[in-house]
């Protein structure tokens, strides 16, 4: 009989964060595409545009006029999805028809007064701002709320519809499904192995070092084991961390630092600005705080769109929808390759 | 106080098939959109292209020359994710790294020897023709394969490669994610309320109307009261019925009435050839067809990516990958549009 060969035979991979299987179909990535074709990323984005709500000193939606900000700028979204004061749905519900009121807050951050950087273009100091402002945040907002969900899409493959380098945060009086999700399986998880899940699978990879992308001493980025998305990530710390705001300023140093070296080489993969939609998980907030949370442990994710080029992306589209989510390399040759890249992002090449 | 609005108040829906829930935030609408813009779908595709591989005559990218169907025309995917016989990943398992032998096939279906037309611009006889032969594959690969997934990815905006009209089945030694949560949600309504989900669900859309976009003595197609995607609809028969290759031939007439009602619909809303991703789940096969099934009822799940235009769409991203899904329609504004919109297809109009 043929002996088992990754990169030749599919399987399914099972992700124990979601409790969910993936099947990996290496040997699909040789079908040639002659479908849907992407715009790329915008080339040329002016430093300061005076129509963009989003630069120092320019007028917003609603009126409002940013200030002339240096560093982080913070602000409500002009459009939330979730406000403080929606009333309640009312609760004659027939199991089949149940709705609960929703409250929250939704806030914007732009990282950087110019619109032509990236977080991987920032100094190392810039970046650690827009840390200690996402700490802040989930400090602040998490003091009630009992989920602050930190966001960025990035790229108008990516639904974003303004090129400013900026994230997007969502508190919410409710624990959302993915969260909700993730808490139950590292619980059964925690209970089960005496050990937080993510702790453990930390210390195997970067013993394995196969799926690993880059490391540091405080931090991994590992394409996991089951990623869905081609060139999906995990960033972890090394140490037992609950939440963003219980990291060191040495900690922040260094996250500074790996996201530096991951959005570079995500950037260099295909030389564009890197489209993806990425976010942090760490322990509930609000009531939670007073509760046992050491199954927990603080991580990111990153989910990039593209496939095989800067305009040929991964559908998640029929059989992903309905069935199950379905990847055309493995996760492996997807660590290989970011693994190799230089660390020198392409736009400063040579300068 | 200020009386609940679904309209004006953000508030959560529960899917009692998935067991999540939905951020209903309708007042983003009022938001502008300055985001990404799709191409608009072909307008233009010509009968019969010697270049396409999925045409009657034409070659296939494996040498194989396709017979000059006048029918429905069944092949093997060329590129398919699953095979008969790949080897088994063997099972050394560290509770992180768990994998699992995937094996199965993937058929691809064309609907029709030309490549101008889709299912609502088709004969009723040629939609039954369609039906026929979704239920003897259900019937076939279901002898022996617990699931057989059917769907059809519609539009370049879906990930759809070919503009050829065809769908495609799927069927694996392995219960996938998305029917595996439907089968657990629908045997725990069972055995609490002793009647199926479904069946409950349908008789109470019927009566309540709101949601409901068309109709007929067998058949109901609503926008379900969970909604995700803006025009999401659910497709039901209104008799207990299991699987596809149950329903009697009276009632494959209805179905292919209905689906062509539905469809005529969707390209009228932005009067285009509307994209979607469509698949039926009905009760597992192989093994289980010796068990009960009666929690399960038929359906099929049409997701249409469009929100506002024929040219832009919803971005399920950052919230909703890493936190949850939110829509910024109710579904019954949505049930409603469709409902009003003729049932005469644009393109036939007048003729
Ligand atoms: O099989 P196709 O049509 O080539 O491919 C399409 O459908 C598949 C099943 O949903 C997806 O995995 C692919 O990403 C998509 O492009
Ligand atoms: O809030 P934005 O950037 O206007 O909107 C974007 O992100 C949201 C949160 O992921 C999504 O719901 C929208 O579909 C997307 O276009």
């Amino acid at each position: 009989e043929v002996s088992f060969d990754p990169k030749e035979h599919q399987h399914l991979r099972y992700n124990p964060l979601r409790d969910t299987w993936v099947l990996v179909s290496a040997h699909r990535m040789k079908r040639p595409w002659a479908g849907q074709v992407e715009k790329p990323p915008e080339e040329h984005v002016p430093r300061h545009d005076p129509s963009n709500p989003l630069c120092p000193g320019n007028t917003r939606a609603n009126g409002e006029v940013n200030p002339d900000y240096d560093s982080t700028f913070l602000f409500e979204n002009d459009f939330p999805a979730l406000q403080p004061d929606a009333p309640d749905p009312g609760s004659d519900q027939h199991p089949l028809f149940q709705s609960k009121a929703a409250r929250g807050v939704c806030k914007v951050m732009c990282f950087h007064p110019w619109s032509d950087v990236t977080l991987p273009l920032m100094k190392k100091q810039e970046v650690v701002k827009v840390i200690d402002k996402w700490a802040e945040l989930v400090e602040e907002l998490g003091a009630t709320y009992p989920w602050v969900q930190i966001f960025e899409n990035k790229g108008a493959m990516m639904g974003c519809s303004n090129p400013h380098p900026h994230c997007q945060v969502w508190a919410s009086n409710f624990l959302p499904n993915e969260p909700a999700l993730s808490d139950r399986c590292q619980r059964a998880y925690y209970q089960k192995h005496g050990e937080p899940l993510l702790l453990q699978y930390a210390r195997q990879e970067a013993e394995k070092k196969e799926r690993v992308v880059v490391e540091s001493s405080d931090w991994l980025v590992v394409v996991p084991y089951w990623a869905t998305w081609p060139y999906q990530t995990l960033l972890l710390p090394r140490r037992h961390v609950l939440r963003i705001n219980d990291l060191t300023t040495e900690e922040r140093g260094g996250l500074a630092d790996i996201m530096k070296r991951l959005l570079t080489k995500y950037d260099n993969l295909f030389e564009i600005s890197f489209p993806y939609s990425m976010g942090w998980h760490g322990a509930p907030t609000g009531p939670s705080l007073k509760e046992d949370n050491s199954h927990w442990q603080l991580h990111a994710h990153y989910y990039p769109p593209l496939l095989r080029s800067a305009t040929v992306k991964k559908f998640m589209v029929g059989y992903e929808m309905l069935a199950q989510d379905q990847r055309d390399l493995t996760p492996e040759q997807a660590a290989e390759k970011l693994r190799n890249l230089p660390e020198e992002h392409f736009k400063t090449r040579g300068h």
